[in-house]
């Protein structure tokens, strides 16, 4: 689980934006919850019961979208 | 507060597209969570100490930009 910070509230939607694309195109999908200009994304693996390495790379990924 | 089911994760996500340009018309922002398809959407006025019929009535805009 993380949270990232960004600059302003329509710059949280273009990474949640960024973020919807990659979930989709590895069809894993993150919780995604948005609290003005903050986001929180937390990628588990509900069907293996917890976070995997998959989890973690995705999680990797979501760092870079974000710019941090 | 209120849960919208969309017919798909990208059909979630134009979702919380349109419902960001509406908050960001307004100046005023929900606290919004995605669950793959699933979006809750919560109007508060934290300043306010609640929910205020300014957030009724965003509520109801949000209902109509879900079609729902």
């Amino acid at each position: 689980m993380r949270e990232f910070e960004l600059p302003s509230f329509p710059a949280a939607i273009e990474f949640v934006d960024r973020l919807a694309e990659l979930a989709e195109s590895e069809n894993h999908h993150p919780d995604i919850d948005i609290r003005y200009r903050k986001v929180t994304v937390r990628w588990t693996s509900h069907d293996k019961g917890g976070i995997t390495e998959r989890d973690r790379k995705m999680a990797e990924r979501t760092s870079a979208l974000a710019g941090a």
